[in-house]
């Protein structure tokens, strides 16, 4: 009992002399799990720990010296989770969420004649867009996603409900040379993606831009009008690229050129351009798009799955184009799941390149972050773990049987994680998902609202 | 009060009056999914249900039709969930889940003799064994596997462990030239092997065979000693085929043929044989194999992972070549999950063949269950929901974000659904998991064996 007396007290005596240094009080610490920051140095910091304070990260380190220097009201035990980077996808059709799986297993015309051209001419307005981006947007919060790509109509509403879904967004605007559900011409197009542009430039979560859907579907003039539009606005330029062989060929009857080559000729690759899929490329158009430093968004699913053909991601990134991952729309896909996506990436070139060393775990990670942030222009702010940057993380568990045994976290990331591991989300330094219950949003009712909209699909299309 | 009176005594009457026809009782009845059973049919039954009394399927039909026939103490509410045969894997190495992600993204033969054969040579034994087949059974039960065929040493111990999981086996002791864990000699492993297949034959969950590892790592005298094992003990046989260019230069060196070709020299192909992987064949290797009736199993991650090419499926279905699918070992995937395996079977054979039509869902569902079975010489008792066959069969969850809409429960099953979405599992008539809750196994003990085991394996490898 003395004994004991005296131990307390000697302990007592170390905790309180010689006198504590003063912590730090911060917002929230991440603390106890193995710490992925994805900043250049390949290190894992195990048991490591995040300090967060508003909206940024300000420190990244071992868990013991973090909680040295650092104290908090909220703290997240980590134990048993990977933390890293929010995974950014590089392109997606939001609101087509409400499309998956409406018609597999198609070629591609009779799947957009047949199905998606009439699905989306009688059911695309206002109010599908805000019920398809909050369900694209409750799917990407339990699968990992804090920042992404979007190309589509109505674009204000998927801002207005990526911000409440406390996500990350650079939403482009789209213009086609046809009429769709928001502009009957490209000018209409171009009238409304100006407008919004100017009324989201300078959110902290959205970051507005321009989508001219690709170059067979726009003439050279209205392309030239959004290249201009872009760069006085300076917003982000994402555009559709060499998906498919019918656009090779379009580009080769009526300008004699590739794709790429005659983007280029029309002055359209221009800072913070984003193209997505690039599938079909010449070694020239490589160099092209090294030169003019277009971000490539690589969406290996969605490729296989319409069998559209393997873009050449590793000369790609040899040629120093940046490539970042992305799901594409869930119509064609069929989820927003980046876990997949990094998977999907590391096979697909292993097998082209008859190399089992190809597109190695950790370049998938890379991919799936930092890269993607740099293709979005967004490298200065997310995309890693490190002081002074926006607070974008997730946590994924690691105890399952098919988990078991984990001998390397960054292979476990690529070879075994899905999105239903991510426990818990941080974007912009607020907890939007915290142990699988999504914070932002109301989960019954988006998954209410979501089948009643697939009841008005299915009557469009006849299914 | 006089009024209730009166209902209640109406109601009771329509209850006792007619006479209701006398339901058979049985001992399970699934009721009120989708039930997709896989019959030949390609029908789909919503609301359905399944009746279960002992081992075996009673009846499958609508949910009414059965309440109206059949009565039971045990009821499983299946809304919202589809209903299917268990998923059949063809092929694995179960106890290599101990070295899942030990070593990833390397050349074959770096991986082989740096990481997997030291780390066999110093860690498997009769107890790694039972330690793997218990997290692989666990693992498998979790996503939906309900029968799968294996190969690799002390296979009794697997059967052991597999029976206690209360899940099906085709289990192959395995025989390789060199000494292994298991026996000095080949004919040390052919000794074992027919000891092992006396001790299981007739067993209700286990059908024990025999495994020559591939061509290129047995002699022809000792592959015609195995064939004739197989024969007198009436048997399943399984190899590995054409895995590698490696493979197909050694057969082309040493006996001028293909391995196909050999192995037809030598009277290998016969009865209830299965070839695993299958990759690189010729037309005449497809007609040998369809001629001498050989099952394939199908692995298109591993495949993929470790860069050994494209099988050429389409052409072996066309030929009449039975093809189920398989995840081989963990170590090479890195998962025993058969939903990844369905999905990337379709991804992988659309893009190779240039044709988004080829190999739909419903044909990868079909490799997954009733072909798989046939494969392995047991579609007379499982792979498709029928009176009369085993009641195999799984529960699977549709009501998540990322499986919102549902328009196909097919297409979901391939393009959407996880092994994690597997709610409950049925196999020999028992219930296995219920509500993701795994009744034959101590879940926290298979774990805490398996990381044991792991920093075992650390070792044996320096890592």
């Amino acid at each position: 009992m003395f004994v004991g007396l005296c131990a307390l007290l000697v302990s007592l005596g170390a905790l309180l002399w010689p006198p504590q240094p003063a912590r730090r009080n911060v917002s929230l610490i991440v603390t106890g799990g193995i710490v992925v920051p994805m900043d250049g140095a390949a290190r894992i910091i195990n048991p490591g720990a995040v300090a967060v304070d508003g909206r940024d990260v300000v420190a990244v380190d071992g868990a013991a010296a973090i909680a040295e220097r650092f104290a908090s009201a909220t703290t997240i035990d980590a134990a048993g989770q990977i933390v890293l980077p929010g995974l950014i996808n590089t392109h997606t059709h939001a609101p087509m969420v409400l499309y998956r799986g409406l018609a597999d297993d198609l070629a591609l015309m009779e799947w957009l004649q047949k199905y998606i051209f009439p699905a989306e001419a009688k059911t695309v307005s206002p109010e599908f867009v805000r019920a398809g981006t909050r369900l694209a947007a409750l799917e990407m919060i339990q699968s990992g996603t804090t920042a992404y790509a979007d190309m589509y109509y109505f674009e204000e509403e998927i801002a207005k409900a990526t911000k409440e879904a406390g996500i990350r967004g650079v939403l482009g605007e789209t213009i086609i040379q046809f009429p769709v559900p928001d502009a009957k011409t490209p000018a209409d197009g171009i009238a409304r993606a100006t407008a919004f542009i100017r009324q989201w430039k300078g959110d902290d979560l959205i970051v507005p831009a321009i989508a001219p859907h690709a170059m067979y579907t726009l003439d050279a003039d209205t392309l030239k009008q959004i290249r201009a539009v872009a760069d006085r606005e300076r917003a982000p330029l994402i555009i559709h690229l060499a998906e498919t062989l019918d656009e090779v060929k379009i580009a080769r009857d009526k300008y004699k050129m590739t794709p790429v080559q005659f983007l280029d000729s029309i002055g359209l690759w221009g800072d913070r351009t984003l193209a997505a899929h690039a599938v079909h490329l010449t070694p020239a158009d490589i160099q092209i798009l090294a030169k003019r430093r277009v971000g490539v968004s690589h969406n290996p699913e969605s490729n296989m799955k319409l069998a559209s053909g393997t873009a050449p991601v590793l000369d790609l990134q040899k040629a120093g184009v940046v490539v970042g991952l992305g799901t594409d729309g869930a119509a064609s896909n069929n989820d927003l799941d980046m876990f997949e996506a990094m998977r999907q990436a590391a096979f697909l070139h292993k097998l082209t390149s008859k190399d089992p060393r190809a597109l190695p775990a950790a370049t998938a990670v890379r991919m799936a972050t930092i890269d993607g942030a740099r293709t979005l222009g967004l490298d200065r702010e997310v995309g890693s773990l490190e002081p002074g940057k926006r607070a974008d993380l997730i946590l994924v568990s690691t105890r399952g049987a098919r988990q078991t045994p984990m001998y390397d976290p960054i292979s476990h990331l690529v070879y075994v994680a899905r999105g239903d591991d991510v426990q818990t989300m941080i974007v912009n330094g607020k907890i939007v998902m915290r142990d699988r219950r999504v914070l932002t949003l109301d989960e019954a009712a988006v998954l209410d609202e979501a089948v009643k909209w697939s009841a008005k699909v299915r009557q469009a299309v006849g299914r």
